[in-house]
Protein backbone atom coordinates (compact mmCIF):
# COMPACT_ATOMS: atom_id res chain seq x y z
CA UNK A 1 0.00 0.00 0.00
CA UNK A 2 2.50 2.72 0.51
CA UNK A 3 4.65 1.59 -2.53
CA UNK A 4 0.94 2.06 -4.01
CA UNK A 5 0.27 5.59 -2.78
CA UNK A 6 4.42 6.55 -3.64
CA UNK A 7 3.77 5.61 -6.75
CA UNK A 8 0.68 7.59 -7.18
CA UNK A 9 1.62 10.32 -5.47
CA UNK A 10 4.88 10.37 -7.76
CA UNK A 11 3.21 10.15 -11.09
CA UNK A 12 0.46 12.79 -10.26
CA UNK A 13 0.39 16.53 -10.69
CA UNK A 14 -1.83 18.55 -8.91
CA UNK A 15 -2.56 21.57 -10.91
CA UNK A 16 -4.23 25.11 -9.97
CA UNK A 17 -5.95 27.19 -12.76
CA UNK A 18 -7.40 30.68 -12.95
CA UNK A 19 -10.67 30.96 -15.11
CA UNK A 20 -12.69 33.64 -16.63
CA UNK A 21 -15.86 33.16 -18.12
CA UNK A 22 -18.86 35.64 -18.86
CA UNK A 23 -21.78 33.60 -16.96
CA UNK A 24 -24.91 34.60 -19.33
CA UNK A 25 -24.72 31.41 -20.80
CA UNK A 26 -24.27 28.50 -18.30
CA UNK A 27 -26.14 27.47 -15.26
CA UNK A 28 -23.73 28.31 -13.15
CA UNK A 29 -20.07 26.51 -11.79
CA UNK A 30 -21.59 23.52 -10.47
CA UNK A 31 -21.75 20.73 -12.35
CA UNK A 32 -25.43 19.67 -13.24
CA UNK A 33 -27.01 16.98 -14.88
CA UNK A 34 -28.34 18.14 -18.21
CA UNK A 35 -27.35 21.77 -17.95
CA UNK A 36 -24.67 23.67 -19.47
CA UNK A 37 -22.32 24.37 -16.32
CA UNK A 38 -18.92 25.92 -16.49
CA UNK A 39 -17.32 23.26 -14.40
CA UNK A 40 -18.99 20.31 -16.42
CA UNK A 41 -17.73 22.13 -19.75
CA UNK A 42 -14.11 22.73 -17.85
CA UNK A 43 -14.19 19.18 -17.05
CA UNK A 44 -14.95 17.92 -20.32
CA UNK A 45 -12.01 19.99 -21.97
CA UNK A 46 -9.88 18.56 -19.73
CA UNK A 47 -10.56 15.05 -19.74
CA UNK A 48 -10.29 15.46 -23.42
CA UNK A 49 -6.77 16.65 -23.38
CA UNK A 50 -5.74 14.13 -20.50
CA UNK A 51 -7.35 11.08 -21.35
CA UNK A 52 -8.16 10.46 -17.43
CA UNK A 53 -11.28 10.70 -15.90
CA UNK A 54 -10.04 13.67 -13.67
CA UNK A 55 -12.54 16.15 -11.18
CA UNK A 56 -12.30 19.44 -10.72
CA UNK A 57 -13.03 21.65 -7.71
CA UNK A 58 -13.49 24.66 -7.80
CA UNK A 59 -13.14 27.74 -5.04
CA UNK A 60 -16.68 29.25 -5.42
CA UNK A 61 -19.66 27.83 -6.95
CA UNK A 62 -20.96 31.08 -8.54
CA UNK A 63 -24.40 31.42 -9.12
CA UNK A 64 -26.53 31.03 -12.60
CA UNK A 65 -25.73 33.75 -14.63
CA UNK A 66 -23.02 35.38 -12.37
CA UNK A 67 -19.39 35.94 -14.31
CA UNK A 68 -15.81 35.35 -12.97
CA UNK A 69 -12.19 37.25 -14.06
CA UNK A 70 -10.14 34.83 -11.41
CA UNK A 71 -12.27 31.94 -10.26
CA UNK A 72 -9.45 29.32 -8.95
CA UNK A 73 -10.10 25.20 -9.28
CA UNK A 74 -7.75 22.42 -9.13
CA UNK A 75 -7.33 18.96 -10.43
CA UNK A 76 -5.24 16.02 -10.63
CA UNK A 77 -3.86 14.67 -13.73
CA UNK A 78 -0.60 12.17 -14.57
CA UNK A 79 -0.08 13.01 -17.91
CA UNK A 80 3.43 15.30 -18.31
CA UNK A 81 2.29 18.34 -20.36
CA UNK A 82 4.26 22.03 -19.21
CA UNK A 83 2.06 24.85 -17.93
CA UNK A 84 1.61 26.48 -20.67
CA UNK A 85 1.16 23.67 -22.74
CA UNK A 86 -2.31 22.91 -20.79
CA UNK A 87 -3.12 26.54 -20.68
CA UNK A 88 -3.30 26.35 -24.89
CA UNK A 89 -4.66 22.66 -25.16
CA UNK A 90 -7.45 23.48 -22.16
CA UNK A 91 -8.41 27.24 -24.25
CA UNK A 92 -8.60 25.16 -27.66
CA UNK A 93 -11.25 22.65 -26.46
CA UNK A 94 -12.99 25.82 -24.46
CA UNK A 95 -16.05 27.80 -25.95
CA UNK A 96 -15.04 31.35 -26.45
CA UNK A 97 -17.63 32.20 -23.23
CA UNK A 98 -15.15 30.57 -21.18
CA UNK A 99 -10.85 30.59 -20.89
CA UNK A 100 -8.19 29.78 -18.41
CA UNK A 101 -5.66 32.52 -17.86
CA UNK A 102 -3.05 30.58 -15.67
CA UNK A 103 -1.92 26.93 -15.07
CA UNK A 104 0.48 26.41 -12.27
CA UNK A 105 1.52 23.07 -10.84
CA UNK A 106 1.38 22.92 -7.36
CA UNK A 107 1.90 20.92 -3.70
CA UNK A 108 -0.37 18.19 -3.36
CA UNK A 109 -1.76 19.79 -0.02
CA UNK A 110 -3.43 22.84 -2.08
CA UNK A 111 -7.05 22.73 -2.26
CA UNK A 112 -8.80 25.78 -4.33
CA UNK A 113 -11.84 25.85 -1.94
CA UNK A 114 -10.31 25.25 1.31
CA UNK A 115 -7.07 26.93 1.30
CA UNK A 116 -8.62 30.32 0.14
CA UNK A 117 -8.00 32.79 2.41
CA UNK A 118 -11.14 35.51 1.21
CA UNK A 119 -12.65 35.82 -2.24
CA UNK A 120 -12.98 38.87 -3.86
CA UNK A 121 -16.60 39.89 -5.59
CA UNK A 122 -17.88 43.17 -7.63
CA UNK A 123 -21.81 43.75 -7.93
CA UNK A 124 -22.08 46.31 -10.66
CA UNK A 125 -24.87 48.59 -11.08
CA UNK A 126 -25.63 50.73 -14.39
CA UNK A 127 -27.79 53.69 -14.08
CA UNK A 128 -29.85 55.39 -16.67
CA UNK A 129 -31.05 53.25 -19.82
CA UNK A 130 -30.45 49.79 -20.97
CA UNK A 131 -27.01 50.13 -23.04
CA UNK A 132 -26.17 46.73 -24.64
CA UNK A 133 -22.37 47.83 -24.83
CA UNK A 134 -22.02 48.64 -21.33
CA UNK A 135 -24.25 46.63 -19.39
CA UNK A 136 -23.68 42.99 -20.45
CA UNK A 137 -22.07 42.86 -16.98
CA UNK A 138 -24.16 44.67 -14.66
CA UNK A 139 -27.56 45.28 -13.25
CA UNK A 140 -29.48 48.24 -14.86
CA UNK A 141 -31.75 50.52 -12.21
CA UNK A 142 -32.93 53.65 -13.55
CA UNK A 143 -32.38 56.06 -10.15
CA UNK A 144 -29.75 57.43 -9.37
CA UNK A 145 -27.67 56.22 -6.22
CA UNK A 146 -26.85 57.92 -3.20
CA UNK A 147 -23.28 56.73 -3.20
CA UNK A 148 -22.67 58.23 0.32
CA UNK A 149 -25.51 56.56 2.07
CA UNK A 150 -24.56 53.55 0.66
CA UNK A 151 -21.26 53.79 2.15
CA UNK A 152 -22.43 54.69 5.28
CA UNK A 153 -24.89 51.68 5.31
CA UNK A 154 -21.95 49.62 4.05
CA UNK A 155 -19.94 50.27 7.86
CA UNK A 156 -22.20 48.33 9.83
CA UNK A 157 -21.36 45.02 7.80
CA UNK A 158 -17.32 45.16 7.87
CA UNK A 159 -15.59 42.44 10.29
CA UNK A 160 -17.16 39.33 11.66
CA UNK A 161 -20.82 38.86 11.70
CA UNK A 162 -23.63 36.71 11.59
CA UNK A 163 -24.89 36.81 7.96
CA UNK A 164 -28.31 34.12 8.42
CA UNK A 165 -30.17 37.08 7.33
CA UNK A 166 -28.62 37.34 4.03
CA UNK A 167 -28.23 33.66 2.81
CA UNK A 168 -30.65 31.90 0.65
CA UNK A 169 -33.46 29.65 2.15
CA UNK A 170 -31.81 26.65 0.36
CA UNK A 171 -29.00 27.25 3.36
CA UNK A 172 -30.96 27.31 6.12
CA UNK A 173 -29.43 24.05 6.91
CA UNK A 174 -26.11 25.91 7.37
CA UNK A 175 -24.49 26.20 11.22
CA UNK A 176 -22.12 28.43 11.07
CA UNK A 177 -23.59 31.32 9.41
CA UNK A 178 -20.77 33.97 10.74
CA UNK A 179 -18.69 35.18 7.67
CA UNK A 180 -15.69 38.10 8.19
CA UNK A 181 -16.12 40.71 5.68
CA UNK A 182 -12.72 42.24 5.25
CA UNK A 183 -13.56 45.06 3.12
CA UNK A 184 -16.24 47.01 1.17
CA UNK A 185 -16.08 49.50 -1.43
CA UNK A 186 -18.74 51.31 -3.07
CA UNK A 187 -17.42 53.67 -5.76
CA UNK A 188 -18.55 55.39 -8.91
CA UNK A 189 -16.97 54.96 -12.78
CA UNK A 190 -19.60 57.42 -15.01
CA UNK A 191 -23.13 56.12 -14.87
CA UNK A 192 -21.63 52.25 -12.86
CA UNK A 193 -21.72 51.86 -9.06
CA UNK A 194 -18.96 49.31 -8.02
CA UNK A 195 -19.88 47.57 -4.67
CA UNK A 196 -16.33 45.66 -4.37
CA UNK A 197 -16.59 43.02 -1.17
CA UNK A 198 -13.63 41.22 0.23
CA UNK A 199 -14.68 38.29 2.55
CA UNK A 200 -13.87 35.56 3.77
CA UNK A 201 -16.41 33.16 2.51
CA UNK A 202 -20.20 33.84 1.12
CA UNK A 203 -23.17 31.97 1.53
CA UNK A 204 -25.53 31.37 -1.50
CA UNK A 205 -27.23 34.57 -2.80
CA UNK A 206 -25.82 36.73 0.40
CA UNK A 207 -23.50 38.81 -2.15
CA UNK A 208 -26.65 39.69 -3.97
CA UNK A 209 -28.60 40.24 -1.37
CA UNK A 210 -25.72 42.64 0.20
CA UNK A 211 -25.92 44.32 -2.96
CA UNK A 212 -29.62 44.78 -3.17
CA UNK A 213 -29.53 45.93 0.88
CA UNK A 214 -26.53 48.53 -0.32
CA UNK A 215 -28.84 49.43 -3.04
CA UNK A 216 -32.15 50.05 -0.99
CA UNK A 217 -29.89 52.14 1.37
CA UNK A 218 -28.47 54.25 -1.96
CA UNK A 219 -32.17 54.60 -2.92
CA UNK A 220 -33.36 55.97 0.72
CA UNK A 221 -35.86 52.57 0.66
CA UNK A 222 -33.99 51.74 3.50
CA UNK A 223 -32.08 53.15 6.97
CA UNK A 224 -28.11 53.58 6.83
CA UNK A 225 -28.54 51.20 10.26
CA UNK A 226 -30.56 48.26 8.80
CA UNK A 227 -28.20 46.47 7.19
CA UNK A 228 -26.33 46.00 10.50
CA UNK A 229 -29.54 45.39 12.79
CA UNK A 230 -30.03 42.30 9.93
CA UNK A 231 -26.99 40.93 11.34
CA UNK A 232 -27.98 41.14 14.95
CA UNK A 233 -29.75 38.01 16.22
CA UNK A 234 -32.69 39.90 17.84
CA UNK A 235 -33.44 42.25 15.22
CA UNK A 236 -33.39 40.45 12.25
CA UNK A 237 -36.46 39.00 12.30
CA UNK A 238 -38.18 42.16 12.77
CA UNK A 239 -36.20 43.71 9.55
CA UNK A 240 -37.65 43.22 5.98
CA UNK A 241 -35.03 41.60 4.20
CA UNK A 242 -33.12 43.07 1.40
CA UNK A 243 -34.47 42.19 -2.35
CA UNK A 244 -31.48 39.70 -3.80
CA UNK A 245 -30.10 41.34 -6.78
CA UNK A 246 -30.09 39.55 -10.32
CA UNK A 247 -26.85 37.14 -11.09
CA UNK A 248 -25.98 39.32 -14.21
CA UNK A 249 -24.45 42.36 -12.07
CA UNK A 250 -22.08 39.97 -10.21
CA UNK A 251 -18.51 39.06 -10.78
CA UNK A 252 -15.49 36.88 -8.65
CA UNK A 253 -12.97 38.88 -9.33
CA UNK A 254 -10.25 37.17 -7.25
CA UNK A 255 -9.56 34.51 -4.95
CA UNK A 256 -6.49 35.02 -2.38
CA UNK A 257 -5.17 32.09 -0.76
CA UNK A 258 -2.53 31.53 2.24
CA UNK A 259 -5.08 29.73 4.84
CA UNK A 260 -3.22 26.70 6.33
CA UNK A 261 -4.82 23.32 7.54
CA UNK A 262 -4.58 24.62 11.15
CA UNK A 263 -7.22 27.92 9.84
CA UNK A 264 -9.34 25.02 8.09
CA UNK A 265 -10.12 23.13 11.20
CA UNK A 266 -10.99 26.00 13.48
CA UNK A 267 -12.85 27.36 10.62
CA UNK A 268 -15.45 25.16 10.09
CA UNK A 269 -17.74 25.58 6.96
CA UNK A 270 -16.81 29.13 5.69
CA UNK A 271 -16.02 27.54 2.39
CA UNK A 272 -17.71 29.37 -0.05
CA UNK B 1 -49.19 70.75 -54.87
CA UNK B 2 -47.88 73.53 -52.21
CA UNK B 3 -50.80 73.06 -49.86
CA UNK B 4 -49.99 69.16 -49.88
CA UNK B 5 -46.66 69.99 -49.22
CA UNK B 6 -47.68 72.12 -46.33
CA UNK B 7 -49.63 69.82 -45.03
CA UNK B 8 -46.78 66.82 -45.12
CA UNK B 9 -44.42 69.74 -43.53
CA UNK B 10 -46.85 70.40 -40.37
CA UNK B 11 -47.55 66.85 -39.79
CA UNK B 12 -44.91 65.08 -39.86
CA UNK B 13 -41.44 65.14 -37.51
CA UNK B 14 -38.11 64.35 -38.13
CA UNK B 15 -36.56 62.57 -35.01
CA UNK B 16 -32.89 62.01 -34.52
CA UNK B 17 -32.41 59.21 -32.51
CA UNK B 18 -28.77 57.75 -30.62
CA UNK B 19 -28.65 53.74 -30.61
CA UNK B 20 -25.76 51.65 -29.34
CA UNK B 21 -25.34 47.99 -30.38
CA UNK B 22 -23.57 45.05 -29.80
CA UNK B 23 -22.49 43.79 -32.93
CA UNK B 24 -21.57 40.64 -32.28
CA UNK B 25 -24.91 38.58 -33.51
CA UNK B 26 -25.93 41.12 -36.40
CA UNK B 27 -25.00 41.03 -40.00
CA UNK B 28 -23.76 44.80 -39.74
CA UNK B 29 -26.04 47.76 -39.91
CA UNK B 30 -27.65 47.77 -43.24
CA UNK B 31 -31.12 45.95 -43.90
CA UNK B 32 -30.36 42.85 -46.17
CA UNK B 33 -33.00 40.16 -47.28
CA UNK B 34 -33.15 37.83 -45.24
CA UNK B 35 -30.47 38.92 -42.52
CA UNK B 36 -30.37 39.69 -39.03
CA UNK B 37 -29.16 43.72 -39.19
CA UNK B 38 -29.58 46.79 -36.90
CA UNK B 39 -31.06 48.94 -39.34
CA UNK B 40 -34.12 46.05 -40.05
CA UNK B 41 -34.68 45.35 -36.67
CA UNK B 42 -34.80 49.19 -35.76
CA UNK B 43 -37.21 49.70 -38.55
CA UNK B 44 -39.10 47.13 -37.37
CA UNK B 45 -39.64 48.28 -33.97
CA UNK B 46 -40.67 51.76 -34.96
CA UNK B 47 -42.97 50.68 -37.59
CA UNK B 48 -44.59 48.68 -34.86
CA UNK B 49 -44.89 51.91 -32.49
CA UNK B 50 -45.93 54.12 -34.95
CA UNK B 51 -47.95 52.00 -37.40
CA UNK B 52 -46.18 54.04 -39.88
CA UNK B 53 -43.93 52.40 -43.25
CA UNK B 54 -41.19 54.61 -42.24
CA UNK B 55 -37.75 54.18 -43.12
CA UNK B 56 -34.74 55.14 -41.30
CA UNK B 57 -31.48 56.47 -42.73
CA UNK B 58 -28.29 55.73 -40.57
CA UNK B 59 -24.81 57.82 -39.89
CA UNK B 60 -22.47 54.85 -40.66
CA UNK B 61 -23.01 51.44 -42.74
CA UNK B 62 -21.11 49.46 -39.50
CA UNK B 63 -19.50 45.96 -40.88
CA UNK B 64 -20.79 43.21 -39.89
CA UNK B 65 -19.61 42.11 -36.25
CA UNK B 66 -19.00 45.78 -35.27
CA UNK B 67 -20.24 47.51 -32.63
CA UNK B 68 -21.57 51.20 -31.52
CA UNK B 69 -22.18 53.38 -28.72
CA UNK B 70 -22.85 56.75 -30.69
CA UNK B 71 -24.54 55.54 -33.69
CA UNK B 72 -27.23 58.17 -35.19
CA UNK B 73 -30.40 57.67 -37.59
CA UNK B 74 -33.27 59.72 -38.25
CA UNK B 75 -36.30 58.81 -39.75
CA UNK B 76 -40.19 60.65 -40.51
CA UNK B 77 -43.39 59.78 -39.24
CA UNK B 78 -46.37 61.90 -38.25
CA UNK B 79 -47.41 59.56 -34.87
CA UNK B 80 -47.83 62.24 -31.68
CA UNK B 81 -45.61 60.72 -29.62
CA UNK B 82 -42.75 62.90 -26.77
CA UNK B 83 -39.53 62.50 -26.95
CA UNK B 84 -39.07 60.30 -23.83
CA UNK B 85 -42.60 58.32 -24.69
CA UNK B 86 -40.73 57.45 -28.40
CA UNK B 87 -37.47 56.01 -26.27
CA UNK B 88 -39.00 53.61 -24.36
CA UNK B 89 -41.50 52.25 -26.74
CA UNK B 90 -39.09 51.71 -29.23
CA UNK B 91 -36.28 50.02 -26.30
CA UNK B 92 -39.92 48.20 -25.18
CA UNK B 93 -39.65 46.67 -28.42
CA UNK B 94 -36.02 45.49 -29.03
CA UNK B 95 -33.87 42.55 -28.51
CA UNK B 96 -31.38 43.14 -25.94
CA UNK B 97 -28.31 43.87 -28.28
CA UNK B 98 -29.80 46.87 -29.19
CA UNK B 99 -31.33 49.88 -27.22
CA UNK B 100 -31.82 53.23 -28.13
CA UNK B 101 -30.22 56.09 -25.92
CA UNK B 102 -31.58 59.27 -27.08
CA UNK B 103 -34.88 60.46 -28.78
CA UNK B 104 -34.82 64.21 -30.54
CA UNK B 105 -36.99 66.50 -32.92
CA UNK B 106 -34.85 67.88 -35.24
CA UNK B 107 -35.45 70.13 -38.02
CA UNK B 108 -36.91 68.42 -41.73
CA UNK B 109 -34.07 69.64 -43.03
CA UNK B 110 -31.41 67.26 -40.47
CA UNK B 111 -30.38 64.47 -42.52
CA UNK B 112 -27.74 61.78 -40.49
CA UNK B 113 -25.68 60.43 -42.89
CA UNK B 114 -25.17 63.83 -44.80
CA UNK B 115 -24.75 66.13 -41.76
CA UNK B 116 -22.20 65.12 -40.10
CA UNK B 117 -18.79 66.46 -39.72
CA UNK B 118 -16.76 63.87 -38.62
CA UNK B 119 -16.97 60.27 -36.95
CA UNK B 120 -15.02 59.00 -34.01
CA UNK B 121 -14.21 55.14 -33.95
CA UNK B 122 -12.39 53.34 -31.56
CA UNK B 123 -10.50 49.45 -32.33
CA UNK B 124 -9.90 48.02 -29.62
CA UNK B 125 -6.54 45.36 -29.56
CA UNK B 126 -5.86 42.82 -26.52
CA UNK B 127 -2.77 41.74 -25.63
CA UNK B 128 -2.20 38.19 -24.39
CA UNK B 129 -4.54 35.44 -23.61
CA UNK B 130 -7.78 34.75 -24.77
CA UNK B 131 -10.17 36.44 -21.92
CA UNK B 132 -14.21 36.38 -22.24
CA UNK B 133 -15.23 38.98 -19.60
CA UNK B 134 -12.98 41.75 -21.64
CA UNK B 135 -12.63 40.78 -25.14
CA UNK B 136 -16.29 40.59 -26.45
CA UNK B 137 -15.48 44.12 -27.99
CA UNK B 138 -11.89 43.85 -28.92
CA UNK B 139 -9.67 41.48 -30.91
CA UNK B 140 -7.08 39.55 -29.24
CA UNK B 141 -3.21 39.63 -29.97
CA UNK B 142 -0.90 37.60 -28.92
CA UNK B 143 2.49 40.09 -29.08
CA UNK B 144 3.33 42.67 -27.05
CA UNK B 145 2.77 45.88 -29.29
CA UNK B 146 4.93 48.37 -29.57
CA UNK B 147 2.66 51.74 -28.61
CA UNK B 148 5.22 54.47 -29.65
CA UNK B 149 5.77 52.63 -33.07
CA UNK B 150 2.22 52.68 -33.29
CA UNK B 151 2.01 56.24 -33.04
CA UNK B 152 4.75 57.66 -34.92
CA UNK B 153 2.81 55.94 -37.68
CA UNK B 154 -0.06 57.32 -36.69
CA UNK B 155 1.20 60.89 -37.99
CA UNK B 156 1.41 60.19 -41.20
CA UNK B 157 -2.01 60.10 -41.95
CA UNK B 158 -3.29 63.00 -40.18
CA UNK B 159 -4.71 65.37 -42.46
CA UNK B 160 -6.74 65.20 -45.78
CA UNK B 161 -5.26 62.41 -47.81
CA UNK B 162 -6.01 59.65 -50.79
CA UNK B 163 -7.08 56.66 -48.89
CA UNK B 164 -7.96 54.60 -51.61
CA UNK B 165 -5.47 51.87 -50.63
CA UNK B 166 -7.16 51.65 -47.49
CA UNK B 167 -10.35 50.87 -49.19
CA UNK B 168 -12.17 47.29 -49.80
CA UNK B 169 -12.43 46.36 -52.96
CA UNK B 170 -16.01 46.67 -53.16
CA UNK B 171 -16.05 50.34 -53.01
CA UNK B 172 -13.19 50.55 -56.00
CA UNK B 173 -15.71 52.42 -57.95
CA UNK B 174 -15.35 55.24 -55.40
CA UNK B 175 -14.35 58.34 -57.79
CA UNK B 176 -13.00 60.40 -54.94
CA UNK B 177 -11.07 58.81 -52.29
CA UNK B 178 -9.83 61.76 -50.32
CA UNK B 179 -10.81 61.29 -46.85
CA UNK B 180 -9.57 63.54 -43.70
CA UNK B 181 -8.53 62.17 -40.41
CA UNK B 182 -9.08 64.96 -37.58
CA UNK B 183 -7.44 63.58 -34.54
CA UNK B 184 -5.54 59.68 -34.08
CA UNK B 185 -4.40 58.60 -30.49
CA UNK B 186 -3.06 55.70 -29.22
CA UNK B 187 -3.53 54.26 -26.25
CA UNK B 188 -2.88 51.91 -23.72
CA UNK B 189 -4.94 50.80 -20.92
CA UNK B 190 -4.06 47.99 -19.00
CA UNK B 191 -3.41 45.12 -21.44
CA UNK B 192 -5.78 46.93 -23.66
CA UNK B 193 -4.58 49.03 -26.43
CA UNK B 194 -6.98 51.31 -28.08
CA UNK B 195 -6.60 52.98 -31.26
CA UNK B 196 -9.03 56.21 -31.30
CA UNK B 197 -9.59 58.18 -34.66
CA UNK B 198 -11.64 60.85 -35.60
CA UNK B 199 -12.27 61.81 -39.40
CA UNK B 200 -14.77 63.19 -41.74
CA UNK B 201 -15.51 59.84 -43.39
CA UNK B 202 -14.36 56.23 -44.00
CA UNK B 203 -14.98 54.35 -46.41
CA UNK B 204 -15.61 50.34 -45.94
CA UNK B 205 -13.06 48.32 -44.76
CA UNK B 206 -10.99 51.74 -44.00
CA UNK B 207 -10.91 52.17 -40.13
CA UNK B 208 -9.80 47.91 -39.88
CA UNK B 209 -7.42 48.05 -42.82
CA UNK B 210 -5.43 51.21 -40.97
CA UNK B 211 -5.70 49.64 -36.99
CA UNK B 212 -4.14 46.71 -39.49
CA UNK B 213 -1.44 48.71 -40.88
CA UNK B 214 -0.79 50.41 -37.15
CA UNK B 215 -1.24 46.88 -35.58
CA UNK B 216 1.76 46.05 -37.95
CA UNK B 217 3.88 48.81 -37.15
CA UNK B 218 3.48 48.33 -33.47
CA UNK B 219 5.09 44.33 -34.35
CA UNK B 220 7.99 46.03 -36.27
CA UNK B 221 6.14 44.45 -39.37
CA UNK B 222 5.72 47.56 -41.11
CA UNK B 223 8.06 50.65 -41.35
CA UNK B 224 6.60 53.70 -39.92
CA UNK B 225 6.27 55.50 -42.93
CA UNK B 226 4.73 53.03 -44.88
CA UNK B 227 1.63 53.85 -43.68
CA UNK B 228 1.88 57.28 -45.40
CA UNK B 229 3.49 56.32 -48.36
CA UNK B 230 0.20 54.21 -48.94
CA UNK B 231 -1.60 57.76 -49.28
CA UNK B 232 1.11 58.52 -52.08
CA UNK B 233 -0.32 57.55 -55.73
CA UNK B 234 3.34 56.56 -57.06
CA UNK B 235 4.54 54.37 -53.80
CA UNK B 236 1.36 52.53 -53.22
CA UNK B 237 1.53 50.32 -55.65
CA UNK B 238 4.52 48.97 -54.75
CA UNK B 239 3.66 48.58 -51.03
CA UNK B 240 2.21 45.56 -49.80
CA UNK B 241 -1.36 46.61 -48.36
CA UNK B 242 -2.08 46.62 -44.21
CA UNK B 243 -4.25 43.27 -42.96
CA UNK B 244 -7.88 43.88 -42.59
CA UNK B 245 -8.51 43.42 -38.80
CA UNK B 246 -12.12 42.07 -37.74
CA UNK B 247 -14.59 44.01 -37.13
CA UNK B 248 -15.58 42.49 -33.73
CA UNK B 249 -13.08 45.05 -32.26
CA UNK B 250 -14.54 48.20 -34.21
CA UNK B 251 -16.73 50.80 -32.35
CA UNK B 252 -18.25 53.60 -33.65
CA UNK B 253 -18.15 56.35 -30.42
CA UNK B 254 -19.62 58.73 -31.71
CA UNK B 255 -21.17 61.02 -34.97
CA UNK B 256 -20.93 65.18 -34.50
CA UNK B 257 -22.94 67.37 -36.90
CA UNK B 258 -22.94 70.83 -37.66
CA UNK B 259 -21.81 70.41 -41.40
CA UNK B 260 -23.57 72.64 -43.40
CA UNK B 261 -25.51 72.17 -46.93
CA UNK B 262 -22.77 74.03 -48.30
CA UNK B 263 -20.26 71.65 -47.29
CA UNK B 264 -22.06 68.77 -48.51
CA UNK B 265 -21.80 70.60 -52.36
CA UNK B 266 -18.36 71.03 -51.51
CA UNK B 267 -17.48 67.54 -50.62
CA UNK B 268 -19.19 64.85 -52.88
CA UNK B 269 -18.58 61.27 -51.73
CA UNK B 270 -17.30 61.81 -48.15
CA UNK B 271 -20.21 60.07 -46.81
CA UNK B 272 -19.62 57.49 -44.43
Amino acid sequence: MVLQWRFWNLSTNRIKAIVAYDGTDFCGWASQAGLRTVQSTLTEAIRRVSGEEIEIVGASRTDAGAHAIGQVFHFDCSVKIPEHGWMRAINNLLPKDVAVLKVKFVSPDFHARFMARDRWYRYRICEGTRNPVEQRFSYLQWRKLDIESMQEASRGLIGRHDFRAFTAELDSWIDNTYREMRKIEISRIGKEVRIDIVGTAFMRGMMRRIAGGLMEAGLAKRSKESLHELTLKDRRNELELPVVLPAEGLMLMKVRYGRTLRDIRNEKDEDE
